[in-house]
Order: structure tokens, then sequence, then C-alpha cells
């Protein structure tokens, strides 16, 4: 029989243990936030039916849809985010959920998209949105989550750039471009991208701006400051506009509260250049930068909408909620050696050098697991030296040693696999000695 | 524009917040355990090449293959177990994960079977094997981690039971059934569902041995005792058969480390009918049964291996290993009412009460999260009766209240909603209060 070659598809990756471990780590800071603010989890289905999912995403998504007919001869796809399942899950259980609904959804995607550098095919996503009020409030939490999430993940040197689409809209409808909202909004989005020229270009040629008006868009992008002086700046822009006033309304209560709660200033600006892309978003919006990885973008973005799930129920449901760039954020920390590559989750080694002892090693192995200390047992018959090559090159931190003589008089070898130094000790001191030694180590 | 009505396909099922906070919790415990015995995560691709996975779980598995032509119009499935996915990681990864290779993986499969009670074509497996050697030690940690994990999960009345092909084969050979022994061991795994009979049946008909070598073997399957006294029983049996008595040594071995190791007696059995139907397994075999929970058969199932990987590498990769179902105990506590269905992850709410103070109720939140206590704040603006009926809907445990008087006083009410007592406390003593709450409320 011949052999099948051992491939992956285009596009996709394997985990192995050092950049698994990584991303456990990162989804594990994500869900203690997003918990410790009372968002809970969900799950959804990874494939829908056809009709849930095309059309949410634009032409472009429903192209990269992985779609096909199931056995029963149903239209079914995979979910290409999360967002248009939480809209088809709200719709179905609203009764049961109820409203407000905090909830978090940390998940793969499947996106047939030409697979290039840091785009794949499948990734995770890691959404939470709160839904069902309209309340500032939950804008206020929205940001006082991301800003905790990044704090949590690693992060010291970070910002949470925020906006309002109402004062976007507010000064628009004073530069009577309230019916080019959309598109001038759409050429503002790539500001930060393409620099003023093209941004001028499309806002004139597409969006039907007059030179004049694209230039007043972008003075209003280019104003800079504190969100305090900014928000006194942006009162005459906005003018008389009901909903102008509205969105600085809500920027003031959101920059005040979290002063109060306790935020650094620095970790928080108003940035009235972002307007993101989607037409989704109504109000509030974020987009978070990392002082260290300025150029990846976004890590996490997101923002308030007016109805969530109108495809699927008259019910009006408003939310509001980010996403964090998952896999996206780890490639990056990756390159930047922000990352603790061991490949082994258990700090401690037993190695085994008498195979007729083996109940003894299990032993040891429990009663470092039961003081908190994971410890892995060598199970393969090899000679110590091996072993011991098998702990380094893993990441371990201690390997307990113990042959007949150590047996004999009752005591363990310790080696500081860091340091290089060992000791014997009596069994009754084991579990300390190698507690002050993992306790030492940096980042276990 | 009509609605498109909100629905999951059939066999497929949305986790709204209770069960999905319970599963959390399962998939923890597993996690843990299993890191803490150094086993590593690893994932890979929900699809696959077709020629990966097809005719390796049989032509039943086959046709229950998600399996689609993507747009590159390659011939593609998705994933129904984890082992043949490790299989080709293996393989393909061999150099840089080297042996012995410790794995866990908890991840997603599908399977396109006909939509019964407790049977669902999307459900979440948990496995974890050690491969790339053959010694004992890794299949007497195999079954230190199963009983961990149950205990981890919580179950105080639960038995691993443990065989060995070795020994089964081995008696058979003394039968001169050896050629057989496959179709008979087949038949000898229904023993426990459809009793004697139909077996004796299948053993003479199909496996085509005598109705004396059959009946033979039912007393094979009959033996009961200590884990001592059955390895006396069966050493005759096994004669001089060189598979069978290294069966019977490695059982040996393996029941005496879990003694020196500390496993309670009660919690492992040598049961010498499981034969577990698959050709796959070569030489010890695990089952795993609930006290509490007899019915639903074998929990925790798994066994060693010759060779994991032979249909893609030379490499010869003998292993051993288990898989815990997870969705499915999960549905059995359920139904049993062994699990908290609880819809909030924090046991804390700060209800809000004066919306010009929302940054103070923000920054209470904030407190008591760093002092380790998850806590929501109500972001909707609602009566305060109804955030309180919200608390206790979603099953919170303390409400922390605050009005101008108590602003004012610099103090907090806070609310046991078990006990249904409150009393005002100054803000210094705010977080003490309610940790000794959430301390004496069970399960939080």
């Amino acid at each position: 029989m011949s052999l099948i070659k051992p491939q992956i598809l285009k596009g996709f990756r394997d985990y192995l243990p050092d950049r698994m471990l990584a991303r456990e780590r990162l989804v594990d800071a994500a869900r203690e936030v997003y918990r410790s603010y009372g968002f809970s989890p969900i799950d959804t289905p990874a494939l829908e039916y056809s009709e849930i999912l095309l059309g949410k995403g634009g032409a472009e998504s429903d192209k990269q849809l992985f779609r096909f007919t199931d056995q029963g001869g149903r239209d079914v796809a995979m979910r290409f985010d999360l967002t248009v399942p939480l809209a088809r899950f709200a719709a179905q259980h609203l009764q049961e959920i109820g409203t407000p609904f905090k909830r978090y959804h940390i998940a793969t995607v499947w996106r047939a998209e030409k697979p290039q550098k840091g785009r794949f095919r499948e990734f995770m996503q890691c959404d939470f949105d709160t839904i069902g009020t309209e309340s500032n409030a939950s804008d206020i939490e929205t940001l006082l989550v991301i800003h905790d999430l990044l704090e949590a993940i690693g992060f010291d040197r970070f910002t949470v750039r925020v906006n309002n689409r109402r004062v976007l809209n507010g000064v628009l409808e004073q530069l009577g471009l309230s019916e080019r909202a959309a598109d001038v909004l759409r050429a503002l989005d790539k500001l930060a991208k393409t620099g003023p020229l093209p941004v001028i270009e499309e806002m004139t040629e597409r969006a039907g701006a007059t030179r004049e008006q694209a230039a007043r868009v972008l003075e209003l992008a280019a104003l800079q400051g504190s969100p305090q002086s900014l928000l006194r700046d942006l009162e005459p822009l906005v003018g008389a506009s009901e909903t102008g006033r509205r969105g600085l309304e809500h920027l003031r209560e959101l920059f005040a509260a979290c002063r109060t709660a306790g935020i650094a200033d620095e970790r928080i600006a108003l940035d009235v250049s972002i307007a993101r892309g989607l037409d989704y978003y109504t109000g509030t919006i974020y987009e978070t930068f990392l002082g260290q990885l300025p150029g990846i973008g976004s890590v996490c973005s997101g923002g308030r909408y007016d109805n969530l799930a109108e495809l699927f129920t008259t019910q009006r449901l408003p939310g509001v909620g980010a996403s964090l760039g998952l896999d996206r954020l780890l490639a990056a920390m990756e390159e930047l050696g922000l990352v603790d590559l061991a490949a082994t989750p258990a700090p401690v080694l037993v190695t085994v050098f008498d195979a007729g002892r083996i109940g003894d090693y299990f032993r040891i192995g429990r009663v470092l697991r039961h003081a908190g200390i994971d410890t892995e047992v060598f199970v393969d018959a090899r000679p110590l030296g091996k072993q011991l090559k098998y702990a380094s090159r893993k990441g371990f931190r201690v390997a307990v040693i113990a042959g007949e003589e150590e047996f004999a008089r009752g005591a363990w070898t310790v080696k500081d696999l860091t340091r290089g130094e060992q000791r014997e000790v009596p069994e009754a001191d084991l579990v300390e000695t190698v507690a002050e030694i993992v306790r030492a180590a940096p980042d276990k």
C-alpha cells in the first residue's frame, strides 16, 4: 500500500505545543476578563444554513464562504464570523436569554481568502457584545473591557482610540453631506492607510462631495489633542445637529466615567479620524493600537450598532461590542519575541532511573501535583542523559532524579535546569525545594 | 424584505450561557489535569484533504463525512475525530515534536450521523495520547490521568476498568483461535450490551469458533475478583503464550504501580470482559464507568496501539491514549441535576441607581474585580426592582446598591441574594463584606 502524503490545506495551520500554549494563554486572558465583567460564554454551530450567512458581509464575504450541499441536500456553509451567528442566535433565543444580554464567543471561523502572510483561512475570533440596550453605560463598559483585556494579555503601552459615528454624522450634516455620509466615511476610513490624496479623490469622485467639503472633512480628521479639548473643538463643528450633539454628550460621559473608574488618561484617546468602514456601526467606535506593535493596526475593534438582527426578527436589538484579533495578535507577538515558546505546560520533570520503581516515580509526581506543581514523569525507557536533554529541549525548569542510592536514603536529587545546579534533599523537603525553584524561575 | 427564519441545522445545537458555562468547567478540569501531567495542547485544521480522513474509520465513518469540493477544486472534509488528524500531524511534524510526545487536543468534530437523543452531528472531543514509546510507564500514566480527570470533574464513585488485548490474544492462542482473534473479540465486545447468547452465536457463525471454544471465551469473560486474584486465575489460561504472559506482566506492573502511587483500590478494576471493538488497540485498554451514571456506558475510553500513523509514514509510532466523551457526559450530568446551571460567570451585580454616577459604579466594579471578585455592572437603564429580578434570574449571589444617600455617606448597600438579607457598609469594608458572602455561597 502506498503512503498518503501527510499535508494540510493551503491557508490552514497546525498548532504545535509551543504556539498552542501561547494561544491558550491569550484565550484564558480574554475569557477571564470577559467573565470578570459578567459576560457569559455561548457557542453556535460551525455549520449554518447558507441563507443565514449569505449576503451579511457583502459580496466579498459570500465568495469566501466554504459552502456545500450536505448529505440531506441542505445548502450549508461554515461561519465566516461570530456576529452573524450571534444575530441568528439572539433572534432565535430572545425569550430565553432576556436583555441586556452580555455574551462572549471565542471560536474558529473560516474564510476562503487568498492565503498570504498573516492571513489564514481558519482563525480564531474572540468577540464580546452587550445587546438589547442603548444605554451609554454599555459603551463605557466596552471600553473598560478592552482596556483590561490588553492589560491582562500583558501589554503596558497601548491606546484605545474612541470616536462616535454620530459626531461624524453631525459634522457631515452641517457640511450638507448627510446623504453621502456612508460613502464619505468609507473613504475617510482609508486615511491611515493611504494618506489624504486618495481619500480626497474618492470623496469627490465616488462620494460626490465638493473639493471644499472633502477638505473640511479632512480638517476634522486632522484635529488632535486631549479628549477634553477635542470635545470643545468639535462643538462648533456639529453646530445645531442633534445627532452630533448627542454623540458629543456620549463621548463626554464616556471619558469622564473612565477617569472616575480609574483608567489612566494615556490609555484612551479621542480620535476623530477613525470611522470604521462598516455601515453597520452607528455610535461609539473603538480601535486599539499597541505601543510596541503600531504596525499591525488595530488589535481590538468594535462599536455600537442600532439593530443586530433585523434580517431575522422584527424585534429591534441595539448593541455594542468588540472583537480581539487573536491569531493575528499572536503572530505579531511571536515575531517580536513577546511569546514564551516553551513546549511544556509543566515546569517539573521526574526522570526515571530504575524502571522497577516506576510506582514511586508516579507517587512523587502525584505528591508534587497535589501541591499545585505541574509535573511530568518521563515515560520512555532512556538513559538519564537523554531524559535531561528532553527536559532542556522542552523548556522544563526542574528535574527530579532518584536511583537506587537515593531510594535507600529516602532522598531525591533536585536539579535547577536554568542555573545548572543540583542538590539532594530528603523526600519530606522535596515539595518546598521544587516550589522555591519554580517560583524563582521566570514565567512559570 | 421578508425575514429569514432563525434556525439551526438538525443534529446541531446552540450552547446558551448556562450550558456553556458548565461545558467550560468540564474543559477546564480536563485541561488542568492533562497539563499537570505534562501533556501539551495542539490544534489541527477542522478541514483536511479528504484522502487524509477517508477509510480511516471504516465505511460507516466515510458515509458520515461532511465532504465537499472547495473553491480551489480540492476534495476536502471536516474532521470526524481527533485521532486521524493526530496521525497525520505526527507523521508531518515528527522531527519537530520528537518522542515521547504527549499531547492533548480538545476540539470539535463533525459526523453526519442520524440525529437521535444524545447523538449530535457536532460535538467536542477531549483526547490525550502519548506517542513514540512502548514503555508500560505510559500505560500506567494513562490510567492515572483518567483517574485524576474524573476526580477533577467532581466524581467520587467511579471505576476505571482495565484489560489487555495481549492477555485476550494469549488465551485465544491457547484455545487455537489465534487466527480468528479479531472476529472473536469483536463479538465479545458486545457482551455487556446483548448478553451471552447472541455473542456465542456470532462467535460460532461469523467468527468460526466451535461452541466449546466460544463457551471457554465466555468463561474467561465471566471471571471476577480483585486484580491480584484475577491475574492468578489468568495465568493458567494464557499458559505458555508469550503474548499472553507479557500482557499479564504489564497488568501486574500497572496495578502495583497504581497502588504505590496512591490510587484507591476500588477506583480501578481488572475486567477481562472488555475488548473494545476496534482492531486498532493492541495492549492495555481502558473504560470508565460512573457509580452515579452506570447507564451511560464508558465516559472515558482508550488503549494502547502499535502504530498510529502507518498510512502516512514508514516510521513506526506506538502509543497509548484515551478520550473523554465531553458533550455526552455533560448531557448526562445535566439530566441528573449534577450541573449548576447559573447563567452568569460573575457572582456579584452592581446595580445602577443614579445614571449620573455611572463612573462610580464602574469604579466600584473595578475595585471588586481587582480583589479577584468577578463583578457585573448593570448596564441598561431600568428601575432597581427590575435589576434585582435580573440578578435572581441569572443566579447572582450578591447585589451591591448605592443611591444619592449612600454616595453622600460614602457607603454601599450589600444584599445577600441567597438569604435575602442586606446591610449598609462603608466603602472601605465593601470588598471584605462581599467576599465573605461569595465565599459562603455554594459553588462560586
